[in-house]
């Protein structure tokens, strides 16, 4: 059956992605107390060392909020539990990401290093920016029932593509915070010399790569989508995109739920999708 | 008129991305030509140089090969004359990549640096060699007419994600090179003392940046996609997505075309284009 072999399919590069995005974790761990100064708070090397182990935390959290609408076996939770997760794991990664943050500048300050001179960090600090707006703008339109449909239908699009650019943004980041951090901390044997630890990294930043690479496919593959809730009113302006834009469901647990079609791609879940997609409403990036 | 709206907006955001990769490659040759030794083949630093120009270049030729069948103008001109130009563009862009590459393997050989240690280097390959794979199936697929209805089918969705996959791998090892860049380059005053090079080529990473995220937004937007050909015959595998799979016209130009809806978003595209995405056939990244 199709549908089964997709789920399978689904479950497999969930796994994966769990997987390499624990792994990156790991490495990342093992890089700072096996190769570097450990960790620690004091200003030192080891205050700086917080900073690549939590972004590759953030980043993992960052996979986990963007997958949790595709679980199948979540179809039958509320909408708004989901959202609430979504936003929590986001929320858990932001703070992650500012004390990353403080620990650098901390850092740098402590020996007299000049901040913010990089493209590492214009490019890493301004995707926090955005980050920061992303939640925002999301908890005021998504999460509180204020925003009228129409324009949580006009701005969905915007903040689905905008999560994975910046998810995108992060990670090149991390990959030329890498190359920064190997080239200054190497020094003999140097990077050019390809000691073990200059493999070890290099292994950890292909590693970010693979795992994003798996995450933006998951993501952006339109059938492995939610489908929208059943008592949806979707509205359909001119030209505007309501993905995902449905009344909210009353439920907020999973247990009550009595939805007939929880089963993965499910034939009413299919064609309410097509429904929307028919209006061009769930695309994604 | 929605339509008409829509379309204003894609030209605007045509322009800006065509305006920034100029704009782009402008500043790489300013930077090679004002800051470092300009251009030469010599093995020496100006060889070198050939290296962040051509990689530029390629990433703005390869902006114009994903957006080719975006261009609704286009639209009334055959598929295949379409496919021949977004090959050709790759074509050159590819070799672009390997002649930038030729000059960096040639610089380090004369002055005995090593090659391929750093992450930006493995990462710059994979893409590479990830690069020649997609042109080579692209052309094997798609462009010869050997290849099966359902197997175009299924690997459309898989070309289309790993051809904008490639362009971010690209733009973020490009990154990670203007960090080795200005890290090695730049000594007094140092990358870390922000002199006018260092800012001037930050504001060269961060146009990258901006020019792939608008190039990733029109690429992903389902509505400006080009609409399938009139006498398109699409099977529809089960859990398949044929997308863009059509008969060939025999058009091999646009003066002939008489499509009636060449007009951007008649319509009859739209039509068109919503039977395909009801099937989830036109699922883009």
């Amino acid at each position: 059956m199709a549908s089964m072999e997709g789920y399978r399919r689904f479950l497999a590069l969930l796994v994966s992605a769990l997987l390499l995005g624990f792994v990156a974790v790991v490495c990342s761990i093992v890089w700072v107390l096996r190769y570097r100064e450990g960790l620690g708070w004091d200003g030192g090397a080891a205050e700086f060392n917080w900073h690549p182990v939590l972004v590759v935390t953030g980043i993992n959290l960052g996979f986990h909020s963007i997958i949790v609408y595709r679980l199948p076996w979540t179809w039958k939770c509320s909408k708004l539990l989901m959202k609430f997760i979504h936003a929590g794991l986001n929320t858990i990664a932001m703070i992650l990401a500012i004390v990353s943050m403080v620990a650098v500048f901390e850092y740098h300050n402590a020996r007299k290093i000049p901040n913010m001179y990089s493209l590492h960090s214009w490019i890493g600090l301004t995707a926090v920016i955005f980050y920061s707006l992303q939640l925002f703008l999301g908890f005021a339109v998504f999460l509180l029932p204020f925003a009228p449909v129409p324009l949580r239908a006009a701005l969905m699009p915007i903040h689905v593509y905008s999560g994975l650019l910046i998810f995108v943004a992060v990670i090149a980041s991390a990959l030329m915070g890498i190359t920064e951090k190997l080239l200054f901390s190497l020094q003999s044997p140097a990077y050019s010399e390809s000691p073990p630890e200059a493999i070890f990294v290099n292994c950890l930043g292909l590693l970010i790569v693979t795992f994003g690479a798996l995450i933006l496919w998951m993501a952006s593959r339109p059938h492995w989508k939610r489908p929208p809730e059943e008592n949806a009113k979707v509205q359909r302006p001119n030209g505007g995109a309501p993905e995902g834009v449905e009344a909210e469901s009353t439920m907020t647990d999973c247990s009550n739920a009595d939805r007939s079609d929880a089963g993965f791609n499910s034939e009413a879940a299919r064609k309410r999708n097509f429904k929307l997609d028919e209006a061009g409403q769930r695309s994604t990036m």
